[in-house]
């Protein structure tokens, strides 16, 4: 079942190393059949190198295992409830990519600090709040994607696709698997330009509004009139 | 039509992933037939893998295609300008590379540190002004290129052939676009060592204008002893 | 003799360049085989590409040599004192890998920032006291082994299996070879995005206890539930 | 004439890339034959990847070219100071290897802070004063060796094989122009783990001088114990 599905997460696992954004198997990704209900994720604790399509595993909202031998990534709750709250997306991947996550163990947001930012991200990308002695002793996983969704209160996940879970790492996601890896690449290249650049002048504020409104426009909407449509 | 001009258009572009300069489409490069008054630029959006000679799209000063099916680089109007204000460059590229990128982020100019800095760039590589909102709602890549002529007021075009954008990224030209995305390259090297420098030496000044005119003039102008000419 | 053991030291010793642990001859790792008291090591200053496992030494832990034509490496007498001292630990490995080596120059200790630390080692990873005069003059590489084995006093070696010489750089262990290079690799990772945390927050304090607790329990001890046991 | 001499220094100059040492033709390698008082040299600005055995310029110590159709590097004035003044050495390399070059800039002489440093290098690696206007404008490659041999008045260019030269860049030296190319490697290892440590610990000190004598002198001198002699 959902062999499409399955393959497009694989291969999107599989991409993770290649871009160099994860060290052993620090890293997974998942996608959502959202007719379908089901979604398709990583095994836990399983080597890239080793991954094959029938080692993905399908799970249901409730993350009872539909199909598959192997044990789901241990972080598929934290997938469930985003793919729950997150009305739009169809793909996520969470990785410990090492500029984003030194971002993410500082407990800042990365302001957005110029056109590359802006280009994919629609103003600041988080950072959670930490989570509670009662929140990491029960149900750690869910209440991981319950802290992530709490800080997009007021944020639109469609705009800003990433976050950066405190003392933790990113998840970043998209409409796809290939898509929220996309997303990953470039958090970690805006996380490392963005270090950088408070290195240079720690004084420096957010970019102009309006520069920011016509990078990110002119990629998204229905003005945008970067690329080939 | 100008196919020997296609051709090296496509190889500068190739070269940019090659060199480390771009992720994803991060990044164009153009070249300039001035005797046909004619540009070669890559089209917008489009992988580098997936590139061909044919994709390359020729577009006159004032913009129009003139050959190519597909549309050009969102930045093209930047490009033209370009052209049109300093009269001896025949090839530009535009990246985001990451070191480069932090000093226009920090909206710093890069002091001549060194002397690899000096062999190719005649003092700072300034950084642009803010743009103004008006620039930015209207004709915004065309107003980037504005901006940049601004800036190189009192500069010359020849002597400092790389530019910082303001919360942007930097544009770098040459004689032909092989020579633009060689200092792009330099450029991007220069960035990381100047922001290494600073760290080392916070009070670090510019060097020496004598140790600058001799490093520059060495290899440029009629004086110049380097290499085999 | 100890044909497996030879194979598996050979192999993590190979690994080390590989995993950009190394440059030129600066590492070496070491096997235990605990019920025959013998540890095979890296001969001293050779090159990895030319290692063979015929060129693997073994060593007794007082150090004579029981097999090999070629001089351990000089590090040895570091390493049958951990062996001595750690009842656990199978293999060990020293690097001078970059990140890692500038916290034990800089002569401190890498507190846990984030789940990345947390998921490997069960606290801060320390830094040795500097040693004496007389401790550098008389038996060094054994007076290293003992302040590693004072520094552990109070730490388990089970639940932190890297440490950081004064002045000097890491070593870290496992249950054998290979898990000892892993430890490795995720030092050099924790060490990088620890620096680079404390550029983005000077002030930021170790993760919170519970965080920790969850992190590291959910991949050791019984209560595990992390990958495919 | 001097086939065998020609082939080392090629094989050195083809090293640089391969180490990650030079950008385009940003290096240069000699050896030299002290008995015939001879210099192999890389040409000017020529490629790495197009060098030839036959591309090696020989010169004497006054800078004639013995034999070659090509033009010397323009650094080789400097070369020539430094194989009459240091008596033992045979081979010279210049990078602008990007940590030891933003050193240089720094106008900062590298501390030893840990035993990476003190197996190489017995104390500081010293920076070169500011060149004088005068000795920057006549016969500057000269000068740059000239100052270089005023830096070590009071160092010993065996026990200290490299330098930075003011707003420049490194020079490092050895036996034999392998031995130089493994000194710039070394160097630029330990000026990226300096500068790293210093922003762990801005008031980091110099290492102890019995860790210094005991790392240096297990691989130098007499009594060196480390490797298979």
């Amino acid at each position: 079942m959902l062999e499409l599905l399955k393959r497009e997460v694989l291969e999107a696992n599989l991409s993770l190393p290649e871009q160099g954004l994860v060290t052993f198997t620090w890293g997974n990704v998942s996608g959502f059949d959202r007719e379908e209900q089901l979604v398709v994720i990583k095994p836990s604790g399983v080597a890239y190198q080793d991954l094959t399509v029938q080692d993905m595993v399908v799970v249901d909202l409730q993350g009872n295992i539909v199909e598959g031998s192997l044990k789901p990534s241990s972080d598929t709750p934290t997938h469930l409830v985003l793919y729950k709250n997150f009305p739009d997306i169809g793909g996520i991947v969470h990785t410990h990519s090492p500029w984003a996550t030194s971002w993410a163990q500082a407990g800042k947001a990365i302001p957005p600090l110029g056109t590359t930012h802006g280009d994919y991200f629609y103003g600041s990308i988080p950072c959670t709040r930490k989570m509670t002695h009662q929140e990491i002793q029960q149900d750690y996983e869910l209440e991981t994607g319950n802290v992530i969704v709490e800080t997009f209160q007021h944020i639109s996940s469609n705009e800003v696709p990433s976050v950066l879970v405190h003392s933790h790492a990113p998840f970043n996601w998209g409409k796809n698997a290939k898509e929220a890896v996309h997303h990953a690449v470039v958090l970690e290249e805006v996380a490392k330009m963005a270090l950088h650049t408070f290195q240079l002048n720690p004084d420096v504020s957010a970019m102009d509004q309006a520069l920011l409104d016509k990078h990110y426009l002119r990629k998204h909407g229905v003005n945008a009139y970067y690329g080939q449509k």
